[in-house]
């Protein structure tokens, strides 16, 4: 396997900085596409990876799977991308390409475990290594083409945050008419408003934080309905055809089950770790339904992000540079960041 | 409003033991069913009630929604019962029949709140008591056909226990190719099995209990998995279209969420209490789901009792007289009785 060695920023531990470091990437193959990286989103997982807070990490870890660049060499196959094109990788890099989810394009299911872009065995270099980097070689099946009208720091953060609240809305069929909540303003909840303002949907914005108000109007929200005021919550009871929940840690889901109509479902897309306990009778008085959903198939990033070109739409950033990410990583942990981070790159390749 | 005196059995508190009481039942109206009780099944539920354990009943309390009976009387506006049909009463008797639900044929989610058989607000006798009685008078609307070729006792708990199972799988499309588990082997669960089963389903049922296995294949179990055995749940990660968890108290629910398929639900019928926290990966991982259901719909509860005749389905029940209610109660407290019990009200009117 010939390889190049290339920049990127990664640490060696999970107590560990982030510091720059060199790592290897395959020479494209037949049919990989070799991406000079523009941009890469900060996502909350990194930092779970990074500090090996799902204790599944192996180091050195090269985090990011928000990435978006320009294509420089693609491979004798490769049919769809060509020198030049703007394009995106997202949480998956590979996948086995034939089991039943992976023909059913949802490869973020693969049957035998699809490779992430980061932390994932790999048969060459035995890690994949993400997009904190100068450059990623990429099977064609997974590059996704990036809408050249859009601004391309704001899209980056499509590729997981967009995708993540994109599938459910689109799984769940949401469209006009329909009374849909997001809980939580974070990179995830500023997609889900306005995702579902595009789709047509009268959007309320759940969160505890009356100060988000005014920033939840402005992203798309209709309505606000903060949580912590019990009367607003019963007067919205069984209101909600829809709700997306990216609370990205445990917490109380009966206020907001007590929120959906009869047959409506909440769906989770934020939180990895034991929720609270919620009440048996909550779900039955109204057949309510609590789902789960877990990024999206390429398939479906490539609608969503064609569907961004239409209607530009992209993730509100903040920009740092490569060296930056440390800081970056606690502003994320407090929550303080509208409502994403994205790394310039160029600031890895000038150091 | 006219009425005539009955006998019944309840009890003045929650601590009390259930005795002999006198209690009213309004003179059939153009629109009710007066009916003479032969049978009637004896629910988990009528002990919470019995004993306030959902802290919402009002005394004397006079349990029972798994009735069935004989006409003895009908309305003037009554068209579709005369004197001597075979009828059954099940959870409720009354909804205010204009709101979407009641529209849409699920009466037990009225907006107004559907009337309970027992311990539910009643216009004219403060409260609505329940089938451990003679008679009871019933709104034609909620009176069912019972077949006549079915075992009258056995069709008793089908009233509550029957359509509790038999509405998940109907709503959620169980049929033939479905591989469907049955989680806990009691009232609710023993009818899961046989409905899952005539309905063409490969079933399994899902038990900590070996010893139960025999049963559950009689009962038209296909296999049994037993979930305290890993290396057998493993071996079954992923593989279940649809789980039917009729568990009645907080149980831990992600060993279950491990069997589901991709897109696949798991439905709670049984707890009507607090749940234990599950991992939210392990519904993001698979978009799998967690819903409940709550009894069914009168249409949905004749279209079982008619599949019940065809198929000659009823429910495995023990006999008692009402005197013995309250030593039975403690047995269905010990799981201690398969699968129902059902009082022979002869026991009520003799005394």
């Amino acid at each position: 396997m010939m390889s190049t060695t290339v920049s990127a920023f990664g640490t060696q531990s999970a107590e560990g900085r982030l510091d720059k470091m060199n790592i290897n990437r395959r020479n494209p193959g037949k049919r990989d596409v070799y991406i000079e990286i523009t941009y890469c989103g900060v996502c909350h997982s990194d930092i779970h990876t990074a500090r090996n807070e799902w204790l599944n990490s192996t180091y050195p870890v090269v985090p990011g799977h928000e990435i978006v660049g320009r294509v420089l060499e693609v491979g004798s196959k490769v049919r769809r991308f060509k020198a030049g094109d703007l394009v995106g990788v997202g949480c998956m890099v590979d996948s086995c390409k034939e089991c039943a989810p992976c023909k059913k394009d949802l490869e973020q299911f693969c049957e035998k475990g699809c490779t992430w872009t980061y932390n994932s065995p790999e048969p060459d270099f035995g890690r994949t290594y993400g997009g904190y980097s100068t450059h990623i070689t990429v099977d064609q099946d997974f590059v996704l083409k990036i809408p050249e009208t859009i601004d391309v720091r704001g899209a980056a953060p499509l590729l997981c945050a967009g995708i993540t609240t994109w599938s459910p809305l689109r799984h769940w069929k949401v469209g006009k008419k329909d009374r849909v909540g997001v809980v939580g303003l974070g990179g995830l909840g500023h997609m889900g408003i306005k995702f579902a303002n595009a789709l047509g949907a009268h959007v309320v914005m759940i969160t505890r934080s009356p100060e988000k108000a005014r920033d939840a109007e402005a992203l798309g929200a209709h309505e606000v309905l903060i949580s912590t005021d019990s009367k607003a919550m019963q007067a919205q009871a069984n209101s909600f055809d829809f709700i997306l929940n990216t609370i990205p840690v445990g917490h109380e889901m009966d206020p907001y089950i007590g929120l959906l109509k009869i047959d409506a479902t909440m769906v989770l897309v934020g939180a990895v770790e034991p929720l609270k306990p919620f009440h048996g009778g909550g779900v039955m008085m109204g057949r309510k339904r609590i789902a789960g959903s877990l990024i999206g198939g390429i398939a479906e990033t490539q609608e969503m992000l064609d569907f961004c070109g239409k209607h530009n739409i992209t993730c509100d950033v903040e920009m740092i540079d490569m060296q930056e990410i440390n800081e970056a990583y606690e502003r994320v942990v407090a929550s303080d960041v509208k409502y994403r981070f994205v790394i310039d790159m160029q600031s890895l390749k000038s150091q």
